[in-house]
């Protein structure tokens, strides 16, 4: 290496900054960035020697020495540990070129790019690949949902508002009502990979190039969809990360939700739910527990997800629209562990619905002791009796006033509704007591609620077919996405090797 | 009113409730939700009329009222105020109702609805005016962009990254990079409408109805593309919010970058942009003020949806999945700030937009001071003597070391140059004069970044055209929304009308 | 008013900026702002002659027209009114003493000061009495938990970990560990006062200035313990915010665990509380509703601080340490909802407490169907048998697991134990069942948790007074600030009233 | 280990559970807890045999054990890897006793206590070694700014308001304003020490113990104040971590302004400041290149902070006032990134204030360029020729509008002057050129500006010994509980070895 490199490799950064900025910076790199950054290198050059931007056999070179590392690293080898560059992985990655092909060649590739494209590139990479997974996993959670829901259309449970309850309904329209929002949050996770999906590679430091690049040709071999137009966008904007962490935060907005419920229904004193041993903890003091302690976990993805989104949103607010490392590196720094916090609360909500053991004998059981059906009895005095709504419900409330006993007894509420109805129509309406009965009853409720998205089991498995259609296509598209990445990652690897092979019979260096 | 109603309407709330909650609700409630609750009312009613679920008479009479409440309202009316009724404006109406037709009929037409429908039908209906109000003034400002973006494609100008000269570039571009930044935040704004767009109706309390009603009916007099399908999801999301918010902040967020250039390049040490005295202002003790405040302004929106985004995330944290005061009421309540602010920034930036005034020569003046076509020298270096990008980009640096003018003097870039590719080469390359500087011009430069999304005027035009498409597109939806609610609104009117008109002849109570 | 003064008062804005931004600031302002307004501008003016750079004759002359504004505000005239003046209130105020006194003498009380510190001086002025109100009525929600805990020493519920039955306490035990949360937030509150209470006058534009003024002086006569010492901090800083709203969090933080724990032991199936009628609400369509839906309203306020916290920070982040209208207003107008929200938390908290319905038998009887004496049966068997914990927490599971009956049978318990002692010791240990009975009861069990902070009612009570003399001494903190704060303007008052009078006999103008 | 242990540590949780929660946990707590938890286990342990409630040989056998464990993790030894045990650390410990000491005495320790108080203390340890970190380096950042503001209380340079030049000041009464800030930060941080150092051991599971334990001797031996009071208080509180994040956030917002003006003022059209070429990066494209990148990597501490602020209390809000792994696992955890990120912020920007360079002849030549003296000429003529303040400014506004030379010409001034006090007071005042010369002068400026916490060297360096004495207080607080701490260990060291020995002679196990 020429010493004139002194003045852009050399320069010792001060021991602080090596410390607390280009080291960690470096680890994380090389975990997490190296793959990415191989491959649009590969990308990069393999375009300059198609446009005779970069002779053939500097691209060969070029691309050997890129298809050694990229294959030493995906069989665990630690490459490019060790150089003494400190200046952030690229770097490192250059001299590597400079150490084996000399400073000339080593250093011919980084024609019509710049770090700023190569990092935005980067991001939007490895967002690709994390929404993906966690598409992935929102299926295998929709499935389960599905299937579980399916299991329990008819397992009657008390519906609930403000905590009380209310009227009643199943397990099953609970379960399609939560799924219901998963799929809005599933579907926008989906539609926020289309815009991630574009390539800022020729984008340069933002002002593009005077070199003929095809970027249309960079971004096919990358797998994306198209280049970014505007080459400062492309290297100032990370606003796909805000849409990104908004889909990931109504995910774990809804899993909190879903586990709040779960877990006051597994307490003790509702004991409708509960899990095999596998899935609950003990106490190290208190013999007798077993606690529903995951579902704490998960709503920990609420809070991580909600953080996530005002560091990407504090980290943008009053910064330049330009590349700057608070944008790049900073600010997007946020997104990995509220993925991760995400995936792990899918696969945990998947495991706790599959396992998940309902008691329905202790859910009909609560129903006798409550007065659900009391808005069923206003109803059928409205379709057989022609009361006014608002007066049957009136009437109603007196019923539950005067009647004591729960589940209540017909003969009482005929009793009391006869007494009304000579009050409000001046003579007493003759009420059946079956028909009563019959009304009361929280089967009737749940069997005549058809209409307006209610729990009748044909009304709910119309529901669950309606959004399996969705998660299928949601599925669908998951895997056309992952076929092409691992079509395009496939063609790049044979377009290096063809490049790199130019040079077959010289050694490699 | 019979004294049954007391049981709903008439048990007194306590007073310290109905100081914080009840009379702040109904003040907020009358100034906003009224006419979205009687048109809900009405087009419950008519779809109760048409599907016998409720007499032709009875409708008739209810829906006089409702009419009479609309256009007193529309005329600027201060209706249903002084009730005495303090449990929320749906009770207020309903009281209305009974005071007019009795408390019979006055109560008739709560069949198949509850105030958990109600609420949820009337945030969307709201959220979905504002929405189209937000959209309508983004296109104002992308028009205002576009033109002044195609006004300056020439007018050349600094780039910068990390807040130092980077490169040369234009006015255009750099605009045009914002301006991609801002449709993204606009189409997701476009694409959220459509998951508000669905009525909640029917869905009750959340647990549907035995009621046969109709909610494709209503829907359609409402507007809605169709009705939520599970009863539950009807009136427990609000996840919704998170994803318009998400487009509301990414578009302050853009704003609040934008600001911050538009106010550093409008500072006097650069000196770039400024605007006529009218949207200044000055110093109430330093007579030579010109502050570019309303900048300052924009920017308090990326802060206030950050906020908003927070309120409803945290807000729906850990909430039982189902109707809740904490959900409808408490969380909810953010949305419409945040669109007020967002509102705001948007149509205060289109004036600072519109009313920019560009001072090209000085920013032509700044750019002879700085070294930003280095990058254009090395490239040039590249592709004229074939030389590696890294060793012509370590060549350039010791230009700008070694030679002190600024602008660059070509005969001193030259000598630097021819010398240091004998050291290189190990023979002077011949390098010409008239060539370098015509390299190093930043005209010269901008002219040739046209690869990657560069500045090159016709690279930009291509973008512009490109979001112009884009923009024309959001505009026609934006539109195309506004006239079929419009639609809809008429034809809930004649219906209302039709309706009531069943009663000809019968005085209105 | 000589037309020069068109340079700084009569410069049209643009009819925009009055609509979004001057008249909806000069409305908020002047409900809010314009008290503190009047009192820094006679505190000011007072100095100002004092100090002699004022003539008395001119500071009499400004003094009598603040007086009668003052005093016209306070008797509900709404003075400043369509001054036709449209940049913000306090070139309203100027213009008012322009009309009064001509343009000479109405801007001569200008010296010394700029908007800036006053801008920064209502504003912590604003903030002190806001903290003050809610110190207080923080103090009335912690007598009335007070009061209520030491009702309830006695009352034993169970005690929960994840949800889930785990110890026995009592009503006080839990009621005191939310008192204690509560306190610290109170502790913090009235810390931030500290800081709060420091007069930025002088400071002028963020730069102090030439005139011999006396900010000591102007201070004191607004009633603050001292100046800010840094004039750039005194218009730039709003840190306090940040700590003001920190506190503000914790509080409704709290309250916001607080009232879900009372949410779910209200709940039916637990049946721990309730509230009378006239604090809950009922259904519009369900009956037999009652919904103690105020705790979810005083939920809001936890999204409500965190939300204005994100504000604030994100607010400030990356401004310039200066004054500018991102920082002092629209960062600033966060604080005040955020004290509106807490302050009705605290109030609907108080009055929740104080009306609480603790049903203890129902309390009790949830206990005998469950395990929460175990930990008591373990601790029992190390210290009178001398069996290793976890030995003795062991042999406890196995009698989880082997005794059916709840609560538990004394005689099944014996046996089980003693059956684990031959095959742990090699021995049976002689168990008595009458000690093991005593053991197991959830009485012995609370009397006995009396160490490390334990439901044992003396323990309880001991807390309890410890927290007491802590609320004591906020209380009387409280009240000594508002007693200093009321001299203070009282001592205003007498001042311009004083300074006023030198004109006694020479008309108002 | 006897087969009965199995009921609480051999259960196997379901692979998913150890491969998403226990690992990474596991990992986690042994990187950062287990020192942590050594020591409350010798304290506790120490604590029992002293209270008689384990015998001395027992607890001898268990200290013996737990100081060779101390040892070992000193000595850096990888101690407790691989234990099988699945559950966490505390498990993995006390399985780790019964390996050496049989499951007897193994599991003897845990009386009258459990991982409940464990926990929450082990937190309160590691965030107050935090908490005294971030203070020491707070110190460091603090001297640093005094030394250097002290250097430059003649170094004159632009004030800014609204981004614009607005009066001279001075760099060193910049730098005093924000060491003012940044004080109060550090001030909250060291109150918010006051609150962590309570002590929960003896809660147990939150609901204290019938043991007669003594909690008092436990907080001593950890270095503690004191206990903390009410055992539900001591386990499900974390609201110290809001004030903490507070304080921290405090400080990351006012680093975020301090370097958003050094980088305005480091850019080139500034050219106020600089660093060496250590502490700057260049570009790998633009060879003229050099940014101060390092300040864009401290405003990420101001997204990270904002986000763990949000993380705590979105974690917090609505979660049961219990022990629960969503409050004591999931929402703590996010105190600890935010330490890091806010300790290398302060640690970065005591770097960049020691190394820098301040180019005093720019900032000087800049103000001759522009108008920062019209205020102290209008104050001059308030002063010199009584003319009311706000007819004086109205006077300037037209010097300004008139005389077009900068730095103005006394000559043109004095011109425009007399004219206009013609206009105003009938008749033209005589007004020395030689006079007003100087008072345009900033340098006079600078001078004069003494009153109201201006920028006159006396002024400032009043205004820099009052911080000093504050800084040097805290730095003192901070050494006294280090020193406390430190001894504290020493002691229990000492216990621990002592209680220990009553073994010797018996081999270790």
């Amino acid at each position: 290496v020429s010493s004139d490199h002194a003045t852009l490799l050399e320069t010792a950064p001060h021991p602080l900054l090596t410390e607390l900025l280009y080291e960690p910076g470096l680890r994380e790199d090389l975990a997490h960035v190296l793959p990415y950054l191989l491959s649009i290198d590969a990308a990069h050059v393999a375009m300059l020697v198609r446009r005779q931007l970069l002779s053939a056999r500097t691209g060969a070179l070029l691309l050997r020495v890129n298809r050694t590392l990229t294959e030493r690293h995906a069989a665990g080898d630690a490459v490019l540990r060790d150089s003494g560059v400190r200046r952030g992985l690229y770097l490192v990655l250059e001299h590597h070129y400079a150490e084996a092909l000399g400073a000339d060649v080593g250093g011919a590739g980084h024609l019509g790019r710049s770090r700023n494209d190569i990092n935005a590139t980067v991001t939007r990479m490895r967002l690709r690949d994390r929404l993906l997974d966690l598409q992935h996993e929102w299926v295998a959670l929709a499935r389960a949902i599905d299937e579980v829901a399916r299991r329990h259309v008819d397992t009657i449970v008390s519906g609930f508002t403000h905590a009380q309850p209310a009227q009643p309904t199943t397990l099953a329209h609970y379960l399609a009502g939560v799924q219901a929002e998963l799929l809005r949050g599933a579907s926008w996770l989906a539609r926020v990979y289309e815009d991630v999906d574009r390539c800022p590679m020729g984008a340069a430091a933002g002002f593009g190039t005077p070199v003929a690049i095809d970027r249309k040709q960079v971004a096919d071999l990358l797998g994306f969809q198209a280049p970014v137009s505007n080459a400062l966008d492309a290297v100032a904007s990370r606003d796909y990360g805000i849409q990104a962490l908004a889909a990931l935060a109504a995910l774990a907005s809804t899993s909190s939700r879903l586990s709040v419920d779960l877990q006051t229904w597994s307490s003790r004193a509702y004991g409708f739910l509960g899990w095999p041993d596998g899935l609950v903890s003990t106490s190290s003091i208190m013999p007798q527990k077993r606690n529903a302690f995951v579902l704490e976990h998960i709503r920990g993805a609420a809070a991580e997800t909600t953080a996530a989104m005002v560091a990407m949103l504090t980290g943008l607010k009053n910064t330049p629209f330009a590349n700057s490392v608070e944008v790049s590196a900073e600010t997007t720094s946020h997104l990995w562990p509220a993925c991760d916090s995400v995936r792990n609360a899918l696969r945990l909500t998947t495991l706790l619905i599959v396992h998940l053991i309902a008691d329905a004998p202790r859910m009909r059981a609560f129903l006798d002791r409550e007065e659900t059906t009391t808005t069923a009895l206003a109803d059928w005095l409205v379709s057989r009796y022609a009361i006014p709504f608002r007066t049957a419900h009136t009437m109603v409330s007196r019923v539950v006033a005067e009647c004591p006993a729960r589940p209540f007894q017909a003969a009482d509420v005929c009793h009391v509704l006869r007494r009304l109805t000579v009050a409000e129509a001046g003579h007493a309406i003759e009420i059946g007591e079956a028909e009563v009965e019959d009304v009361l009853r929280v089967e009737t409720c749940v069997r005549d609620a058809r209409f307006g998205g209610g729990p009748a089991p044909s009304s709910v498995e119309a529901q669950l077919d309606e959004m399996r259609r969705a998660i299928d296509s949601i599925d669908q598209v998951t895997s056309a996405r992952r076929r092409h990445l691992a079509r395009a990652a496939e063609h790049l690897a044979e377009e290096t090797a063809r490049l790199a092979g130019t040079l077959a019979g010289e050694p490699a260096r």
